[in-house]
């Protein structure tokens, strides 16, 4: 096995992991019990891997064809049930092992379309999709409103690291360099919205008819 | 390329605009940004589509393999954006593009069925679940009550545009001629229900345990 | 055809049924027409069946290539719609057919999952995501809150059915003796569940900051 190949395997783990807690900590604020932190850290863990591989036509899907994706939820919804009493924030600290998940998975589901054989728009449009779609299926799951409808930039993060991934890997850039850049500018701009709650200009929905008073 | 079938891809891109342009008001109610708007636009314009490629096995599903779709939605998201501020009955709107949508996606959907070798039955159902979950997904991530869950008559209208359309092919009837009778015919009865307030006999919970005074 | 072939599809079509029932039942409850029975008895009834078939890439879906298990979901829909009014206790009803329910899927999830490669560890997760899925979305496209999050022990009880089967088959135990085992445990948890009450041991959000008073 050569190491770009097992290097992806062991990002891969970090994004189901950073997934999975997501989905156990939004079980946590449910009160549910151990199998359901445990099924919440695995639907959302293995989610939006699952869409993509399904998408793509790559069945049986991945964690069907390997245990350690499922493995990694089991041990990272149990461990949540015993150690989230002690976490103060707990709703950040979704949102933040969240910005990590969406950050490495637009550009890891962009690649495997690439890979599959898709035109560069269904590559940047998978990567979206693959990373946003864990949280959506947690989010309607356990009842909250869901983290794509809040107003700090959180699509676009996606849409810039799968952009940035496609074109790079277009221009001849090798994969780690490119995979990389795609990752860290997603990362960076998700970061800066949850941090200085950063926003796109906002629509409004009927400028101009209750103008300032003057 | 003949033109039967280049036809179809205007009618299929016709229909991925129209539910686009539903994904993209229903963004412009949550008052999106306009990366959201796009993705809005995205997963309703081809979620009816995805899921009868996904069930049909036909992988990697179309948006992926063209990119004509996606740009469909790009710029449907992108000009709603800028557009909607000026449309007085959104809601509306909504409601008669996706009855515009339900219509031809209803025959499309058993269309592709009966040429993946499905029954009648089996074209009929993926008729009707091509139509309508477009809506649904756009419902269920906007937080809105379902189109689904109005009293007027929605569901009927692609049975009966579906059903219509695999009679009329099996008896021989060509396919252009069964295709429309059966758009229309989900239209008309769509159109009646939203404009005249149609509804099949209403269910009563608990018939005669409340009579009217007499 | 042998014996258990044929047994196996009986079962099957059980398990359409009684979720089908559920998923009418909700359109009762929602006070639909009889079209929106049939159509909530269909996502329903062939719900986790469909999830299943496309994670396992098993395409076209199950009840495209034959039409019973559609033509089931129209049966139960309509006899619902009609009887639905004389039911004293609809919700407990749609409890306790969907307890039926997601005793036999959870076992024919992961039975469909050995036999199509799948690990152990996959083949369980894949009993318990058979057994939930048509649940989880008559729940949602129903608007109702999620059985998933109420407090009795749900997904539990299609843990223990589809890893009892699962070990069982490994140690060389016959198909249907492991079968009959997972469903029977399953339902005998899921049915203690709803008679009792049982749980798990709560989740406290956070053990020691309220005492109870000395």
């Amino acid at each position: 096995m050569d190491l770009g190949l097992s290097l992806l395997q062991v990002l891969g783990s970090v994004g189901v992991f950073v997934f999975a807690l997501t989905g156990a900590l939004a079980a946590s604020r449910r009160e549910l019990d151990i199998v359901g932190f445990i099924f919440f850290a695995a639907i959302t863990g293995v989610g939006g891997g699952t869409l993509r591989d399904v998408l793509l036509g790559e069945t049986p899907v991945f964690w069907i064809r390997s245990p350690e994706p499922i493995l990694v939820c089991l041990v990272t919804g149990i461990g949540v049930y015993f150690l989230a009493p002690f976490v103060e924030y707990r709703y950040r600290l979704i949102l933040w092992a969240d910005a990590v998940g969406i950050s490495g998975y637009c550009v890891m589901g962009a690649a495997q379309a690439l890979k599959a054989g898709a035109s560069p728009t269904g590559a940047i449009v998978m990567g979206i999709m693959t990373a946003s779609f864990g949280g959506i299926i947690r989010d309607i799951v356990a009842g909250e409103p869901s983290v794509l409808l809040r107003k700090e930039i959180y699509v676009t993060a996606t849409l810039v690291g799968a952009a940035l991934f496609v074109i790079a890997e277009r221009w001849g850039v090798p994969f780690w360099p490119a995979a990389l850049a795609g990752t860290f500018a997603a990362f960076a701009i998700r970061a800066g919205a949850l941090a200085f709650g950063w926003t796109l200009p906002g629509y409004r929905s009927r400028p101009g008819r209750n103008p300032p008073p003057a």
